[in-house]
């Protein structure tokens, strides 16, 4: 039946090629320029075209007043997963902007390390929209703790490196 | 004109009442039990019904690849931000939850000082919503950097000290 | 590596079981009831335990000043879709309430028909989470417009029928 | 002190100046192109820089199962007042596009009128943040229903006409 087979369409997915060959490289010294990651100990753990995975380790500096994952850092490793997802399919001399992003936090995050799963919905010229699982890990266990759904702009002929201006400056 | 009456009609403010006279301490107690607000050098600059805001002073840890402040950061001062502001109207021996937030970055995290100012929307029994704008703050100008819009739940009964299975032990 | 299986690990997915075994007919004539899913044409097409697709046709009425469905039509299925999708795993005399949802409109909306598939994300007591897909379809060909996320509501012990104060009484 | 000052600085509303002196007519006769706003009865009922509002009157066909305004129209009207907010600053030949809206649904959408007032946050020269409330009216009361953030894109020398291979063809 039409209907059947409507209600089960899965549209066929646009492979994702890079439009620079050299992304990894490029993608994996943005992230070692992002201070906050290092602070929190944020790993990027896996990075392919439009898919990033970051994880870091449970610490109690990372916690709200609860002993769990504090949301911001959630977000946090969500975002940076997400901006990394869609700048694997940005042009060499451009950066990515996070232009806006929602959050749900499905179950108190608990475990001894977080993963957030970056996977690009759409790549366009100028915007991308970009889906992140953020999972707990313990031992054996892998369960989801948030889903994000969000929107970076790609900003061409831009250094992706310190601003003049930089707030760091 | 009945048209233009209602373009400019603005809903009258429900006045916030806590329903814990004691909601001061409990959330200045909790917040200063936020080990991740203490790592990122936050402060709560600001209490009262239905408000709060959060201020952190620019660090080079706290920034992305271009020396901008995170937009996890914004987005994890937003968070707590929210959080207390919609905290200071649930009733004692409560906690809160975020359920969800969405946020828009309005422009590059750039200045000395970034405060996140959260008004609760609605106050409900279970779901409160808050909104929050985010400055960037140099000298005397302030900038609005981000703009959330977010979901919290009270928890009643429980407590919102650290949980025995706590991520951090 | 642990790294990779980290980066790989896919959750689970927790089977979800009605907590009403006539979940289906209730759903169904909840959706026959909703005015605006008649006036807009929609036909709930497919519809199992957390899981629900709504399908309209094209047609001028429905679209906006370029001719492509207006973005309110394509949220309306949306909601719709991860309304009855949370509506499947919810107790018998309860009413689902849709509390927030976030859509990014990925392509114009141009097409014969269009689908919103519903699926649960997340299914608790109160609150449930829902992601959508929104799909275009012409001929043979399935194109994504639209992504959804958002949250539910369960209000048990209401009736899901008009409310006495109903804007329709 | 300056943490008082900071927790109470409110930045100074940038001017909304429109590009294009001829933004009313533009924006009024692309309203009146949305086939869909007239299928719901929506009325333009006030636009100015940076700010529209829009109001439908209650119809039993445009709630859902239980009388209430169905969330899929209150996103409508509130999408369309954000569209035509941000629009009111783009330049001629342009067209806006909805990039994404989050909504948070307040009270149940019970009232005699439903009016939807969209305000830019921020106007940038392709990207444009809408804040929008939504509120039901009925009698001298005025409650809100709905609160919605979202992003806009300006489509430069694009007809915000009928495109060739609109839907509506």
């Amino acid at each position: 039946m039409p209907d059947r087979k409507a209600a089960r369409a899965v549209p066929s997915e646009t492979p994702l090629v890079p439009r620079d060959a050299d992304f990894e490289a490029r993608c994996r010294a943005s992230f070692a320029r992002q201070g906050f990651m290092t602070l929190i100990g944020a790993e990027m753990i896996s990075l392919s075209p439009g898919h990033c995975a970051i994880a870091i380790a449970a610490k109690p500096e990372l916690c709200q007043q609860r002993g769990f994952l504090h949301g911001g850092v959630t977000a946090a490793i969500a975002d940076s997963a997400a901006g990394y997802a869609a700048y694997t399919l940005m042009p060499a001399g451009s950066t990515p902007l996070t232009v806006e992003f929602k959050i749900n936090l499905l179950a108190p995050a608990v475990g001894e390390r977080f993963v957030a799963i970056g996977k690009v919905v759409r790549s366009g010229r100028t915007l991308s929209v970009v889906e992140v699982e953020v999972t707990a890990q313990a031992g054996n266990s892998v369960k989801p703790i948030a889903r994000s759904l969000g929107t970076l702009m790609c900003i061409e002929n831009t250094s992706d490196g310190p601003a003049p201006q930089g707030a760091s400056g």
